[in-house]
């Protein structure tokens, strides 16, 4: 008999199909929030000049890894709950408030992007965290992992943005 | 004297304005070729089921971090060609050759399509190759190493292609 | 008065002895089917023919130590709360589907045999995740880290038999 | 219209202060803790003289950079979550149990004290999983693997004890 | 005319069945002594308590990898002599003496049960050795060895419980 | 006879009691420095907000494994000098110096802090050489070393000071 | 007296000139396999096409170095008892079976060729191993070390042809 | 015949002594620039204060070891061309905007003065790169190596004062 | 259109079937001038006695890894080219220069060897270069970094020989 | 003028002949002593039986290394004052209190013959850093950093020793 | 029954006594030889002048190194075979051919000496193999590898003097 | 009034400037020596013929990173002590010794010349070290450490001396 019902949290489990579709549509939000992450990324640790643009550039070089990892293990995870990963034609571009700037020494232009597109990925994966509650402990665990990055990211450049305020220049 | 004309070869030469402006136009679309092969890599480097789409699994994901890095020299050359890398609202997906296909069993859609991504990129690369000669022999050289790259890879799987023809599968 | 009714999460605590004894009863069959698997990938790892087979082997010998390292995840967290790893004498072989094959080339019966404990795996400690929950977080929290990897190995065998039922081979 | 209310989960979220907090206080005490622990292992990795007493001292000796590296992750996330990790001066020891003994031989003491401070910790970790549960899933994560390595930390230790009381030495 | 007769040393010759018979039986019952083994250490290198314990653990809990690494040595080599692995439900558990003791401070217990598995492997292996000789020179070089392992662990138990013995404990 | 009286810098000798009571005494004022130190490079290496704050949370974050590895070195010293590691106990704050400041963004306080720490341990590691020389080489040339560590230390943080003197901000 | 009669396992003494003649023809002809096999695998890691050629490419790929060491030991050996290396000039080849065949996808023709080059190798070192028994334990001992690492890959590809022979395709 | 005229891209032969003349002219310029550029490098990594400094501190120390392989790239090479490296006594400075400042919070001139360097290095490179054209390909190939160093670079420090510019600091 | 005319440096493109033939067959020479350089170098890396034949022995035993680097570069871009790597039975050997000499201590013999065995390499590699230019920039450009390598090679042993000569015994 | 009279720390000077005599004379003996104490260590690190032994044996076992590379500075630093290393004729056993004790469990005999080696280690060395002084500060820098190995080796094993008495039995 | 009698092999079983006597004898001398060699290498890796003696030098201090690892082996198996590894008291210098010449240019002196030490481990070793034939494959075994070091090591000597004899030095 | 009046041996305090501006004064002649000798051992690593010129090329080599770290050692220490790191303006050569000799193979030349060098080094690095005594022990303990390298330096290089005037060559 306990065969008939499958364990609660087993997400893979043949009735637990549409909980399945939604879990997988949350992670192939977060899968393109991630790769746009990593183009944005990419632009802006090359772009920016200046000796305090070095900062900044630097920090975000090494999240490019970082982010495509995510990318990478939300992608793994859409496969493991029999979803597909899409292909480059369902890319739509979001974060508009992360294109290059008019002035390359706008570094201010930048910091408040990188908020943006963190302050976004932190709501979206905490709706994740949510959803997947007692539904699907593997993501949810492996999202809160993904969720400490993000936070300590954007705490880090709202550190930067204050010393910019503080100076009058944001 | 020397000072008044620039040497020939010095691309980054106040004088040299228009031919810089050439060649950011190409090293941004090789650019955009490599963002959207690592989306198209990542897809198809998870997506596929079967014991044989292993040795394609494990090629494409070992080839994410190559390609990832060709997209950042591309990137790094034209800021240093004081170009700027656009950002994420300028990319358009032209390889609908490499999205995911009905079935994920079918290796051979996934083949050719890589096939197809790289002729098209040893096409473009080969054309940077010709323009810059004699302009610009840093690009070029640059050009040459990642040309070989891809040479190399779209050579093994038109060796993939040919197994599947000769068993009539393809 | 905090002395007195200990924090509900210590697992550790005087009073909860109930409650780890049906935790380590959990752990200890958790601790088996790592060992039992093991043994049945060590066999499997070596004793397939052919070059399709080599992928399969490759998979298991990398999975041994990754199941070993369960096995001593499972009976160090036994010792933690108080109870003692259980000696040879106790073992009794279950994974039937997982014996050799008549013939070393029949890599379809191992498939299905890797299908077949890691389904059982599944259960079992999303079972375990779902008992520990809000009594023993730290048992709960490694069970879920082991039973991602488990998930994702059954959906790679999976993805493995699509391709020999594609072939009409299963 | 769900930009007006913040999802449970993001605790960073402006209308979660409270409950932002009540965590900086709990993980300030945390942090305190491993602050003593680190300057009483440090004491305890050295001072015990006898055969016997190595053991003692290289286990602690190896949690000492384990110690402070939970520290820098409390100070962290209080940072994360917008306090302010406090200076020297507000330092107040609390663990009377692990001063030196009067003889340096007197390994029972050393291992008393120890146990007595993870009990200690335990207990209170135990309170953060408890009172962040729904509420701050990040530092509820970070927190139950610090937790699991202060719980094999005094399990061994524990162990050691009863070696002693076996002896009548304690 | 060479193919007629093999070189008597190349007992993967067609007319050496028989001998590679014998030669598997005494390495399936080396195999299975083995993996018996890492049950044993896994149990003991976790459950003794006490400071001097830890030296025992410590010992034990390095010799999995060992034993394991032999165990996959005898594997491969049954294979190669045309052979089958066995699977789990061959497994016979033989080791009574190393089963966990009443008491988890009896460390005297564990110390023996390791003197007298070792025993039983270096009888085995000798026999091997003695077998083999100018039949099979592979197996029972790595045979040799494998023994010169199991020799110096026994003596290192041997000079353990010697102290034991001194003291009036064994 | 020469054995009657030790060598003069034999500082472990029986009749050098009272030089070793000294050093032990100056050991000991130095242990805790460090110990402090640690605490408030700690907290001053994550509180800072600002791109410029970058720099100097960096700068320590490295120092603060260095300075635990003074307090490591301090201590041992003590030991080898038949003296005992002080316990928590007898800890006492004195940098007032280096506490939070009201504003994250204020870096002048930090930096003007750790120059004020720096000079303490030079002033006193400067102290121990002169009262070692010729009493105990080996501490006098540990010490040395430390000492060197410092004065690089209280450099670098100089120069920054300057910056923000050449700006009209401290 | 000891002097006048060397020990009879001394190969390098003078009186055993004879044996050391034939030790040398034997490892002049082991070398020389060696290093054809050497030339064989670098053609046939790179010409065979298909995916499942990639399991063989890959498998021959790592053993160039492997087989390229072996030829190091015997000519090293070769030159210990006083014999010389021999030059291009003298190298013959015999491998007609490891030929690139008509069509680079035959994979079949490959690994028949590589099974028969390995019992080649087999035959030849088990020779060597009869006839330097009880004569020159150092080459016996450095022979077995290499023979058991062409009967584990001559295994390794009778499981592969094995395979094709089940499907009909050898 | 093809022996009497060597291949014009073969810079060793003997009738191309002129050409090699020519090319150790160009080579020895650039070694001695690059010996300058060292020894500037390293009182210019070392000699500036301030957080703003250390930017560029770091990026220069780095950039020694760069350097200093460069001069040992075009020595190795004046020596392959069957030229001699000149010793100290050769050494004129030419660097004169490369000196300490008045005031070593003048970060401005420093980068000033890289870009000076790199640009008069960046000029005499693509000299070497035309000259050397199909008549010595190895030279050529290695200073675009080189030059895509120095481009990189210059573009960097130009990034640099550009801040400062806004700032209307430069 | 730009379709129906490859560009002209795509050595791949279907309409270029002639160049590459003449390039395969440039390539082929030049693998079998590495794979009989290997060989030689073996010969030579051990053969010779004496101190000063220590370096020039270790300087060949460093340079098989290159040489056979080399080969492998050449096979791998052969297939490239749609040509296939050729077997065993078409090697001929040619170096005569480079077989041991009468004595093992005629190290002349073997620098002269080395210095003619480069000296045809460098020429046929500088042919290489010559006619891919404009044709096959990624084989012209892997040929020049091989030549390279050969041209420092032949100078170091040129360097050689010179002191022979000084002392009249070259 | 300056050249008449070399500097007084300039023990290599040709006028310091006498002082180099006697600096030799003093490491000579050094030199003995490592080498005496690494043979002792040897057996030491290997004869002892027991539990407790382990820690005794591994403690001296890692200071083999030590002990041997204290001697191999010594006989450089001999050489680099004009003197020559002794031969082995030259050695003479004096550590008569580290030999093998009747029994193997003795462990007490062991630990009190190390201390008894390292205190006249210490003595000597101290003498050493004395005579030294002002003289050759290089060989007295070298010998407190050896001192300080010692000194904190013996103050271990008296660690140990104290154990023993407590227990009454030392 | 097959109890009653132990394998022939089995050289630690009780009634083997005798011949564990015989094999420890041989293992003694064997033991002392390699801590001999030690001393003269030391001793010969620093002492000799000159630019031919660095390839001696460098060749000794490799040596080092391995010798000593020899002696830890031979020690290790005295005391599996329980026997008592002997004390510094029991050393007697035999290698009178292995002490310093008159001048340290003297090399050949110093190569007759290494060749003469070697010549005798390579008659004992051969001797012990001779006589643990079927009766203790361990050692045999562990002192066939031991020999191969020795063989070699000597047969590069041989080469050395052989440049010497050419040269009508030696 | 123990701030009144600083410790003697604190250097960095006010009241020491004149002490500092002679340290600063000797340090920069030590910083030029270092970087000439970099200068003159790239060109002498590069520059000399022939076999036994390998080991004099090679052993300079590895010295240029080695007087490079001197070099920026004193450098640092120049900035530590408030005084700047001097331009290449003020750089005079006066390595006449070390200027590349007429002919590449007169290695004498260069030893001679390396001998020079040192001495010069060693004679200076003394006078620091007198100097500075009680007044800044960081740089004399500095210095005393490059003092034994160069020592060192100089004595292998007068052992090669010895071997040409042994051979009547210098």
């Amino acid at each position: 008999m306990s065969d008939a019902t499958s364990t609660s949290g087993d997400i893979m489990a043949a009735d637990h199909a549409d909980q399945r579709e939604r879990v997988i549509e949350l992670l192939t939000k977060a899968y393109w929030m991630e790769i746009e992450t990593v183009m944005s990324y990419i632009a802006n640790s090359i772009n920016p000049d200046g000796v305090r643009a070095m900062e900044i550039r630097e920090s975000l070089e090494k999240d490019i890894q970082e982010e495509l990892g995510h990318a990478q293990q939300f992608a793994a995870r859409i496969k493991e709950l029999y979803g597909v990963v899409p292909g480059s034609m369902d890319f739509a571009a979001e974060q508009s408030f992360l294109q290059p700037p008019e002035e390359q020494v706008d570094v201010v232009h930048v910091i408040k992007g990188v908020i943006e597109a963190e302050s976004g990925a932190i709501e979206h994966y905490s709706r994740i965290i949510e959803e997947t509650d007692a539904i699907d402990p593997v993501t949810q665990d492996m999202v809160i992992a993904i969720l400490h990055d993000e936070q300590g990211h954007k705490r880090l450049f709202e550190g930067f943005i204050r010393e910019y305020e503080a100076e009058g220049l944001a």
